[in-house]
């Protein structure tokens, strides 16, 4: 028996198109005499669609696709695909959900000689980006909460060209934190080659993991395992998502046979005979640098986010500082030097320094440049509205006064919201925002001004993920396509005279400590509270509980010397949870979408609500003890 | 016995906060010789807090002061109030979630003499804004899926003062489209009295249809019925919620005895004695004008919500348009006069007609008013912009070339991000956004222009019930606060000649067509989707289709007069569409939060991907059909 996958990719919300893709799949796959095609997860509806899966005509359209691909199986060839399915026609009845709305379920058509029959997901995830449960009934709510059947409806063997298939769909796969476990219970069941349909987003680490992880079940149930993942990138609003694919088989000993590229659409055949699988000509599993896979998702998630929404050409305000850099290099590469525009735009405290890495950095790239000073803008404005006077209707009057923090935001919104929106549409492209996650965390950036922007790349990236993808950018190209100077100047906004980077003065965040504070308040899995940091600080092992066992800049004495007592230690830890709890939240919200790439990226994959940040008993506890 | 509802005010994520609330309420009721008091769902802990349901350091001091305020009940004084509990506190053992985290349900605490049971919530909503089941165990899951126990357990009467009461979180008492109806299952066990603790945010409509339900609730079951809902204030980020209140008693005949005002703190008592439940000078009910209640909310949401954030005064761009002009009234009425900055921003574009409206409503409102001509920096940013020159590595250059359109937005952007935001900066406060749910439903508007504000205190009102507010705000005051010119004028951004108010020309948008199309789009439970549309255009029954019920100025004349052939008609509906779902998703991504009235708010409450548009097979063969 020859079983192919197809790593395709899914376009959201277009089962038209998807079904397309598949068709063609299916037509390889029978040019190549495959008798079982493997497709992933939601192949034909897509997945982050929002409310979308509330429209039934949508739904009915993924239906109708489903089956028309359904209809292109034969006596020796079979499918097996990902998508949507009313209650109806898994059941044969009528039935909403819960709440009134018409019950659907994600499933997995098994397709064979015309003939359908659904899996339906058992383990629906609910945290993060995802909230399937808002839309979907799982397995055992839809199996006996309203048919007549029992529990054992919920797991069946699927009989393909007489091999015994047990299908499951994604989460199904990861059930080590659930009470049920699907791949287990079908493997005990009889299943001769376990399947897992896939649709997962990217996250820096998660491909080893998933390796490891899909290897223990094939080890522990002496089953081959199959992992098909689909290519896309799909979004929630807020947060843009890159699935990666990285599909890949076992043996039944738990041995990778066979693992497909990140974001590269292929077909991989197996042979199945006597249960033994044998991989036919399939790629290989290549250890990379976490930096390469980070790099790969951001020119992806570029690239597909611009094509996706029809757009070509970039303008970037190029500071000379690092994150504006690091962005011209990722464009430059998604979308090509000829659509990309630097635009330098000094104000007399932008040192010549940083204006020669603005330039360089444009002739490394051989893109756009162009320069365009902020001073007279500043000046007309300051004139305007620095002493306008305002009447009411009792004849009195009163003026507004602009101070030198107000002129430095005042920098901010006339080159995002005045010159680089003005350029971007008069070249008929868009402008971008560079902003890292430690800047986003706290919210160390102007609303209207460098928060504006169409998209976030760097924006789930901490600022010592900015440097390393620099000095990596380097490296692969050999060359020096990052100007070197950017990596030792101190980072500055250059707003004002206490900003001066020829000085050594810049910005107030101390990167190696701050980054992994941020990391432990934000995305951590058990989050760290407020009382835990000041402990471990109190304890003398905070450097060690914030690196969590990674590899880091910071130690203890970084720490000892910024904060050499309790006092300045909270005074510091305070400032900046206010401000990531508070002022951040609401330039949040406005923020333009981020493409994600850790574990909790801002927006969908972080819900926060503009709310007074709250110091826990223990915490203000602590702190009074530590403090006497 | 004597039993008592407080309707409080709940702040989110602050259990220490509320705990004074509760305990407050608490010392009240005992001073009265109130035997029991009822407080709402989640009156510790607050409900719209995003992740900060994952915080277990959170969640302990919730616990900890949930048990401080039951300490407060002795041998005649009993509590019964909303708050959220670790399945360990509740069952007496650790348990995590499906997924890993540690399950947390949430519950009502019943507290006498010191003893605590608790209540968990058995319906849990997961549509529009909610998503309990993303944090909560239900109570069928929670109790007879980990516990030993039976489904028996899930419902227990408490006996309180020898009265058997029936305890009910909020959705539980909606269970029209659920298999569990809690109320009915208490009512059938015996409970004396029924109580359901809500706390469930305003939507226009939703208090006539909640005495009903209600009523129904107990005359069905033939048991008094006490609901107690609670007052705040909560948002989660993009979308803000105004809880009312409005909380009330039925008699086991199901008549209304008692019905507590709108956004008023009260405490509401009943006498309960063999069966008959009466309350003692209690507030009644008062039939209102749905325009009132919208207009209670936006008081309550604007004044709230700037308080929360510790701002107080506003800076509104006042172009003599019906929004803005809408937008000064209300935030004049919620902030004070002496709090509000009114800026008119002529070009040469703008009509002496708009000018005036907008100094006689500053007038009329006895705030600050001042003008700020645009003409100059737009001049300015022409000339800098407008012929500016690139080059590249290669020696080649090119020149960058503004249109009037790209001069338009160069105009919406300098108003928003360059001169409001200043003002607003320098005056201490912010500046708002007046864009209406017409308008953002398609995208009409500028991005950084009047897209910006720090609240779309508008963003859910159709531009018809921005009229009809503007009407009831005159006729409430019994004098002219809007200036009626405004009523009559042809909207218009006057951003060039061709939207010349004065000529009669102006905005695209053909509002009472277009109001009721979006909302069909948008705001139905079930959405009407372009083919139900186009089906009834056809069959010329259209108006009635959309107006669904309502009083509405559209009719089949007015659409046909618009478009007297399919394929005008079809133009205009996909070119509406097309912005709905593409561009205007780009808009909203970045736009600012908006205080929710109807039953769908964009935001949290609509949850949407930047997807491109998708046409059915079903429209896209009708709409073939149509147009031969």
């Amino acid at each position: 028996m020859k079983i192919r996958y197809s790593q395709i990719t899914v376009i959201p919300g277009n089962p038209a198109k998807n079904y397309e893709t598949c068709f063609d799949a299916a037509l390889r796959a029978k040019t190549a005499g495959v008798n079982l095609l493997i497709l992933p997860e939601m192949a034909i509806p897509g997945y982050m669609v929002g409310d979308k899966w509330e429209e039934n005509d949508f739904i009915d359209d993924c239906e109708y696709y489903s089956n028309q691909l359904a209809k292109e199986t034969n006596e020796n060839f079979s499918l097996i695909f990902g998508s949507v399915a009313f209650y109806e026609s898994v059941f044969g009845k009528p039935q909403n959900g819960f709440d009134g709305r018409k019950a659907k379920m994600n499933v997995a058509y098994i397709a064979s000689n015309g003939k359908v029959e659904y899996q339906i997901k058992t383990l629906l995830p609910n945290y993060r980006e995802f909230e399937e449960p808002r839309h979907f009934l799982d397995n055992l709510t839809a199996t006996t909460m309203f048919s007549e059947g029992s529990i054992s409806q919920m797991f069946k063997l699927r009989e393909i060209n007489d091999v015994k298939f047990g299908v499951t769909i994604c989460e199904d796969g990861w059930d080590d934190d659930y009470n049920l476990a699907p791949l287990k219970i079908l493997g005990e069941m009889g299943a001769e080659v376990l399947v897992n349909i896939s649709y997962s987003p990217f996250t820096a680490g998660k491909n080893q993991s998933r390796i490891r992880h899909f290897s223990n079940h094939a080890k522990t149930l002496k089953k081959p395992v199959i992992y098909v993942n689909g290519l896309g990138l799909q979004n929630n609003g807020k947060t843009i998502f890159c699935f990666d694919g990285s599909s890949a088989a076992w043996d039944c000993n738990g041995n990778l046979i066979a693992h497909s590229g990140m974001y590269t659409q292929e077909d991989v055949d197996f042979l199945y005979q006597d249960g033994k699988i044998s991989a036919v000509d399939a790629p290989q599993y290549i250890q990379r640098n976490e930096l390469e896979d980070i790099h790969a998702t951001l020119i992806y998630g570029i690239k597909n986010y611009m094509s996706q929404n029809g757009l070509k050409r970039v303008v970037i305000g190029a500071s000379g500082g690092v994150d504006s850099t690091l962005a011209a290099a990722l464009y430059a590469e998604a979308i090509g030097k000829e659509n990309l525009l630097l635009v330098n735009m000094p104000t007399k405290f932008n040192s010549q320094t940083t204006i020669s890495i603005a330039q360089k950095l444009a002739h490394n790239l051989g893109c756009w440049y162009t320069s365009v000073p902020v001073s007279e803008s500043a000046e007309l404005t300051k004139r305007q509205i620095n002493g306008l006077k305002s009447t009411n209707s009792e004849g009195e009057t009163m003026e507004i006064i602009l101070s030198g923090f107000n002129m430095e935001n005042v920098q901010a919104r006339d080159r995002g919201s005045r010159i680089l929106a003005a350029i971007a549409s008069g070249w008929g492209g868009v402008f971008t925002n560079n902003g890292n996650k430690t800047e986003t965390t706290v919210g160390y950036a102007t609303l209207y001004g460098d928060v504006a922007g169409f998209l976030a790349a760097l924006g789930d990236l901490w600022k010592h993920t900015v440097y390393d993808l620099c000095r990596f950018i380097n490296s692969k190209a050999k060359k020096e396509i990052v100007p070197v100077e950017v990596l030792t100047l101190k980072p500055s906004a250059e707003l004002s005279e206490n900003q001066a980077v020829d000085k050594g003065l810049g910005d107030p965040l101390i990167y190696p400590y701050h980054d992994r504070l941020f990391e432990s308040f934000q995305q951590w899995w058990n989050r760290a509270s407020l009382a835990d940091i000041l402990q471990h600080y109190l304890d003398g092992n905070l450097a060690d509980f914030l690196n969590h066992g990674l590899e880091s800049e910071l130690d203890e004495n970084m720490i000892r010397k910024n904060f050499p007592d309790a006092k300045t230690f909270v005074a510091d830890l305070e400032r900046w949870y206010k401000l990531f709890k508070g002022m951040a939240v609401a330039k949040r919200i406005q923020a333009p979408p981020i493409i994600a790439v850790t574990r909790r990226a801002y927006g969908f994959d972080y819900r926060e609500s503009a709310i007074q940040p709250y110091f826990t008993r223990k915490y203000l506890e602590l702190k009074e003890k530590a403090l006497k």
